[in-house]
Order: C-alpha cells, then sequence, then structure tokens
C-alpha cells in the first residue's frame, strides 16, 4: 500500500465530494439552463453550489463562474482581463514562479504582440512587493500574483503586493491554497481548482469582481456568465462546493498538525541526509508542502526509488516533469533544478507515515547515490593545477554530472584555487551557481569553453573558498 | 414522476457509465502524468478509455483528444484548424444549420478577420453536396457540417460532401449522432460529447486525423497531444468510454424501435392537433428526434403546460432559448421558429409513455391556444376590402401574433386578394413566409411598411391563394 504525499498534484476524493456527486448524479443530471422540472432542480443545485464557493472564497455569488480545470480558469482569467483592459495597454506583471499555466498563457500573449515583465523572487521563493509594485507600469493591464508557490510551499505577501496595485486588476492564483487556507483580500480575479482541494476533477472556478473589466477571449457561449463556454458539469460542481465547505472547515485543526509534521521533515531531513538543502520559506508557508533538493541525484530517479519503497511523491519540478526543462520555480530562485523531491501531505495524514519516510529516506537517497561513486567527504587538497584553474570536461554530460563532476574534484585544487566546469547541458548554467550557493563556494562567472580547450559549451568558473 | 424526452440536451447517466465512474474514482484518481504507481494506474485507464472511444469512433487512439465539452471540442477544432491551414487562407465554410458552438466560432473568426460563408439548407434541414462543395473557395481553410442536426434530427450527406471537397479539412460534429449511429465516413475532425450520449458531463471528444494541420489556438499546455489544456479527468472520461461502447451496442435494436416510436409521433401529431407542421427530414433522420410546430402557440409556455401534465421536451430553438433570438435552425429551412416541440427519445423509452404523450397532447396544445380566441375555421369570404390589400396592423406586438392575426384574417379577403401584415418585431420576417409555405398561401414580399400607413417595421404581402 503506497502512502501518497503528493496532494499538490491531485488531493485524493474527499468522502463528502463523493456523497455529493452521487446525490447530484441523481438530482442534478440534467441541462441547468432548460425550465422543466429536472431542469430546474439541477440549476437550484448549481445557484447553491455557486452561493456556497462565493462564501468560503468571500465575494459574491454572480462573481463566480465555474471552468472545467484551474488552468482553464487562469488562461481566461489572464486573456480574459487582459482583453477587458486593453485600452489601458498591454502590459502583463506576473512573478517568476507562478504555475506554468500563467507562463504559457504570457508567452500565448507575448506572441500575440503584448509585452510581459517576470518580477523575480528571492532566494526563498518570495516576491518583494516593491518590486513587484516597481514593475507596473500606465500601460500594465494586469497582474498576476500566486497566493503561495506550488513547487515549494512559499506564501507570497499578496495583500501587500495588492496594496501596491493601485487601479491595476490583480489576478490571484490560488489554486494551492484555496479551501486550506483563506483567500487573501485584495484580488480583482481570482482562480482556483477544485481537485487540489479534495473536490472531483473537471472543476475550476474563476472569479472577477464586480467592476473589473473582462471580456471573453473565447466564442460567445451564454453560460457561466459568458465566460465559460460549453455544458455546465453540475454534478461535478455540487461535489466540489460541498467538499469546499467540508475543507474548509477541517482546515484550522489538520493545518496545525500537518505544519508540525513539515517541520519535522524540515529540520530532520537535512540531519539525516547528507548534501541536502530545504528550499523555500520557512515560516511564511503552506502548512503541508515541502520541498528539498538532494544533490548529485537525478530526481526522477529519485522518485522512482521512494514509489518501491512505498511513497508516492513528487519532483518540484513536476508541472514540466515530462519536458526534462529545469523548474523555472527552483531557476529563478537559483536553488539546484536537479534532484528535488516535493512532499505535500493531504489531510488526515498519519504521524507513522512521516516518521516511516524519514526512517526510508536515507538509504533511498544512499542507494541512488552508490553508482555515482561520489566521495562525499571533502578529499585532501592536491597540488596546484597548471595555471591555476582545474578544467573539467563534462562535455556531452547531462545534468547532474556536470555539478557532480565539480563536487567530486574541487578538493584537488587548494582553497583559493579556481575550477572550470565545460558543459553544454544549459540546467548547468543554473545547477553550478546553485550548488556554489549551497556548498559555499564562489561562483565566478561565465566563459566560452573554448577559452579552456572545450570545442562547444561554455565554461562555468567557480573559485575554492572553503 | 416526469417522462423526459428532451435526450437530445443531455441523456440521463447510462448505468455502465455509473459504474465504471464509480470504479474510477477508486482507480483512476491520480494523477496521469505522474510516475508512481497510482498514477501510472490513472494513465493506463485513460489510454485504455482513448482506445475505446478510437475504436468505437473509427480512428485511432492518438487521434483522439478529450476535451471538457462538446462546445469546447468545436471550439478547439475549429479554431486549432484555421490555424493549421492559415496559409491555404483564411476562409471557413459552414451549414447555415450547424449547432450555436458553431455558429458563435465562426463569428469570432470573422470578428478577427475571417471570413465565412454559410451554406443554405433545404425545407427539410438538408445540406446539398454540390451547393456545399461550390462554396470551397482556393482560400477555403475550413468547412463544418454536422452529422445530423440537433434541432429537427435531419441526417446531412456527409461522406458525399466529403467526397466533394478534396483537400479541404472537414470537421464533422457528430455531438447528435455519436453513440447511436457510425460516424460517417470522410471526417478530417470530429466532435462529440460524451453527455449526449449517456455519459457525464465534463467530457467532449476532439479527433483530429493523422496529417491534418492543427494549431492550438489556446496557450501551450502538454496534455491531451497538446490540444487541451487543464488536468485531465480520468474518472469521467474512464465513465465516458465505457458508456460509448455500451450504448454503441445497444443502438441496433434500440434505435430501430425508437424509430418506430418516432414515427407515430410523426404521424399521429399532425391528425391530432390542428395546424401543426412536423419538420425536418421524414427518412433520412435521426431515430430518436422529432420536432413539430404548432401554429399560433408561444412555445415557451408550451413547454411549460407539457411539464406540468408530466412531459419534459425542448423547443427546437432549445439552446438560444434564453436569448429569444429565433431559431436559426427552423429560420434557415423556412419553417415557423415559434410553437416549436422538440421530442428526443432516451434509450429504454416506454411505448406507453409516447402513448400517454400523444394522447396528452391535443388538450395541451388547444388550452395554449384557447385565450387567443382564434377561429381555425376558414372564415366565410367578405367583400373585398378598399384598394384590393387588407391591412393588418400588428406594430407593437410580438411573434406569434402577427401571424396569428392573419390567420384569423385571411379569410375576409377572397381568393386572389392581398393582406399587408404591419409588423416590426424582426420574426415575422421568416414567420409570415414560414406560414404561407404551410398553408399554401402566397408570400409576395416586403415593402415599407409606410406604403400601408405605418410609420414603423415592415408590411409583409400575402396573397390568398386557397
Amino acid at each position: 500500500m503506497t502512502v501518497y504525499f503528493d496532494v499538490a498534484s491531485t488531493a485524493p476524493l474527499h468522502p463528502v465530494a463523493r456523497q455529493a456527486l452521487t446525490a447530484a448524479l441523481d438530482e442534478g443530471w440534467a441541462d441547468p439552463a432548460r425550465l422543466y422540472r429536472s431542469g430546474r432542480q439541477a440549476r437550484m443545485l448549481l445557484d447553491a453550489a455557486r452561493e456556497t464557493v462565493a462564501e468560503v472564497l468571500g465575494c459574491r455569488a454572480d462573481e463566480i463562474s465555474f471552468t472545467a480545470s484551474g488552468t482553464q480558469a487562469v488562461q481566461l482569467g489572464v486573456l480574459g482581463a487582459l482583453h477587458g483592459n486593453r485600452r489601458r495597454g498591454r502590459h502583463l506583471v506576473h512573478s517568476a514562479v507562478e504555475h506554468s499555466s500563467v507562463l504559457h498563457t504570457a508567452e500565448r500573449h507575448q506572441a500575440a504582440g503584448g509585452e510581459v515583465a517576470a518580477v523575480p523572487v528571492d532566494r526563498l521563493g518570495r516576491v518583494d512587493p516593491a518590486a513587484f509594485a516597481a514593475a507596473l507600469r500606465p500601460d500594465t493591464a494586469l497582474a498576476v500574483l500566486q497566493s503561495a508557490n506550488h513547487e515549494v510551499g512559499t506564501v507570497q505577501p499578496v495583500t501587500e503586493t495588492a496594496a501596491r496595485c493601485g487601479d491595476v486588476p490583480l489576478l490571484v492564483d490560488a489554486a494551492q491554497s484555496a479551501g486550506r487556507m483563506d483567500v487573501p483580500a485584495g484580488w480583482s480575479l481570482l482562480a482556483a481548482s477544485a481537485h487540489k482541494w479534495g473536490g472531483p476533477a473537471g472543476v475550476g472556478v474563476l472569479a472577477v469582481r464586480k467592476g473589473v473589466r473582462y471580456a471573453s477571449p473565447l466564442p460567445a457561449d451564454e453560460r457561466e456568465g459568458g465566460r465559460v463556454p460549453g455544458y455546465v458539469n453540475v454534478p461535478a460542481i455540487v461535489a466540489a462546493a460541498a467538499s469546499l465547505r467540508a475543507v474548509r472547515a477541517e482546515a484550522e485543526r489538520e493545518n496545525a498538525r500537518l505544519h508540525e509534521l513539515v517541520e519535522r521533515i524540515r529540520a530532520r531531513v537535512p540531519r539525516l541526509v547528507p548534501e541536502v538543502e530545504v528550499v523555500g520559506d520557512p515560516v511564511r508557508r503552506l502548512p503541508h508542502l515541502v520541498t528539498f533538493s538532494c544533490l548529485y541525484v537525478d530526481g526522477e530517479v529519485l522518485l522512482g526509488e521512494l514509489d518501491r519503497a512505498g511513497f508516492a511523491v513528487s519532483s518540484g519540478s513536476s508541472c514540466t516533469s515530462s519536458t526534462l526543462t529545469p523548474s523555472h520555480v527552483l531557476a529563478a530562485m537559483g536553488v539546484l533544478t536537479e534532484g528535488n523531491v516535493r512532499v505535500s501531505l493531504p489531510f488526515g495524514t498519519a504521524e507513522a507515515d512521516v516518521e516511516r519516510f524519514l526512517a526510508v529516506l536515507p538509504e533511498v537517497v544512499a542507494g541512488v547515490r552508490a553508482p555515482l561513486g561520489l566521495d562525499l567527504a571533502p578529499p585532501a587538497p592536491a597540488g596546484e593545477p597548471s595555471g591555476g584553474t582545474l578544467v573539467l570536461d563534462a562535455l556531452g554530460k547531462r545534468c547532474p554530472l556536470p555539478v557532480i563532476e565539480l563536487a567530486k574534484r574541487i578538493g584537488e585544487v587548494p582553497v583559493g584555487g579556481t575550477v572550470a566546469v565545460l558543459a553544454d547541458d544549459e540546467a548547468a548554467r543554473l545547477d553550478v551557481p546553485a550548488w556554489c550557493g549551497m556548498r559555499g563556494q564562489e561562483y565566478l562567472g561565465e566563459a566560452p569553453a573554448a577559452e579552456y580547450g572545450g570545442d562547444r559549451g561554455s565554461a562555468y568558473l567557480v573559485r575554492r573558498v572553503s
């Protein structure tokens, strides 16, 4: 029996959701646009669900439209607000660590001639409200900020940022926190996803405050306030609303409990496993989510071994994992994009399962690292290499191999000496500086590999400090 | 207990769908993009569902993408094919009787600078393949034709039309027939909707043949072959596939039975109810669907009374009923757009229920007509009015009142005499000629109402023939 620690991907269906879904398949199956009895009944259930969701999210029922997914809510929210506010201009501002649905929508906007600014975050993945506000321009039509980060759990300063947005509408992507935490004040548009809080798949929420300009980017359709075309999925919406209310009621107790369990993982993993960095904000964070980076480990392999050991966890770069591109979130934070493990605990997670995970993790990581033959004890300093720089040729090697090579051999140069890592895997550009930040070495910069005898790629220069 | 005769709006959930949904909520709840056990299991269920749907629809599994609705399948199919074939040009051809989702997508294309041609249909609602082909141009990027009409049940000559499309891709909207009938050959893209065949809401199908150019109109997303962004709703898709297979297996027997029941309605309603026209093709039609127009009746009122009498039926203009615009389908056919009743029978419809409907209908219609004080027996010819033309002032009266006035008083002119109906309800422009077609009178055309003493609107001229 596998223990499921990946609720940030999708939550198991809440018992209340299942019950409501079964009932609504009987009572709310008809078309809510029809005027006969079963149609009116479906409409009443839909109206009641809308009231419930509005109440929990803190807005009016007529501000809520149900979408088919959180991604659709984000896409429609972003494009609809940009289109509705096009007289202000075509400038879009978002944080660098938004969900890929935001980034891809921004790319589409850019491809259509719009301008996009991504506001950087600090090493904890947190946006600075002043820096965010500084990115706004007179022609900014929309700003986007997540309530909390989906990969590292950092809670964003939404209310402080909203206060600095003036009359620029702010879309808050609340997918990771809706149901678990209060929605922060100050949003103009809000996006959320039911399957993240224990509702069924197939339901997202797009809320648009009265008075916020919005023009649908899709062909006309009269359903869901003209915002979401297509037949309305009443049974799933009823189940989504019922579970949102249930989860919100349980959250206070469960959040405190899960917060403590995550605290254990944050504190003990670095003591149990060598060469690990826990990432994300240790204080202003989601109660149930933690990510740590295991140096010198291929994340996919590690996840596979943990699965075999009975734990379903995810990688920090989970939403883009099949594309083999490094996580843009971790890259923006300047931490290692390789070897990440994201643990996100469902409501009701047993303490014993967390303890078992902590007991199993060290040997699983050690088992994955073993074939690399990495001696993690610092090697004795060797003589200074010729020209004062040790050249490591990692050309043709995929990350994390270049960093592993660096870690293995930096001890060969004396403190103060320099290592040049030649690599053509793009991820090295992020990983070498990130490794330096983690291991207390100094990153000097990048040069053409040709200067160090390479026939392609770059040389990443590191000075040994400790 | 209401008898449900509106399966063309949505079908009751098939027992197999419910069973599969319940099982898949247990077995396929995890994210199919994840590599741990529960994720792989969800992926396997998704793959199997895709195989099933492909097999029933007659295509390859990798040609199928699951959408959130039939409307989304149509929107993505049309816009994606137009975008993918933009080098051919920006000309779109569709029949005049497509679903509103096609028409609204065409409007959006037109608003963005594209060109659109709507091919007319005959009085039975049927497209002429030669006329359709004649609308194609060298710059036509896409043609759209439904498998069968959703308002009147007319089956379109898809295969014959496809054969004349040459290399212009043809999108077939199979929403009304998928599961019940074989998908006609010749399509390049196909759209369908699971809740129409007894699957759950929240699942549509977009199939794109290998080699057909397609470019997603939405922001990038790697799911569903890059065609449909957002979290994949595995349990609902599993249920949709299971019910599609079940329905297809039952269809042959049920189609024959329902065909006969519809035949009864088609034959007997005109005998039971005065002033009724059954519309749509009597032969090449969906087995389970029939629409008839009751003259001199407000359709919404009639539906309400039928609901009170225990029958859930719909109006021919059901998908646009809340907007009060006349049905574009009935308008294109040149039949009355008022007073329509669409009866669409679910699988398993009891013969006794159809008989009861036929027993109840005449008095329900009579009850709705009674307040109009319409003497449906032709009045005795009166003397010829001054100037040879009887002027009926229906200005300010909403349809069907202008037609009712005409029906009431045409007997006042002798055979060969003329009536001028003054009206400012736009629907009169469709309804007066349609009424003439039904009642065997001659429609002469339209003139400014001012020529007949009106201060606004138009005069619709009718010659009494019989």
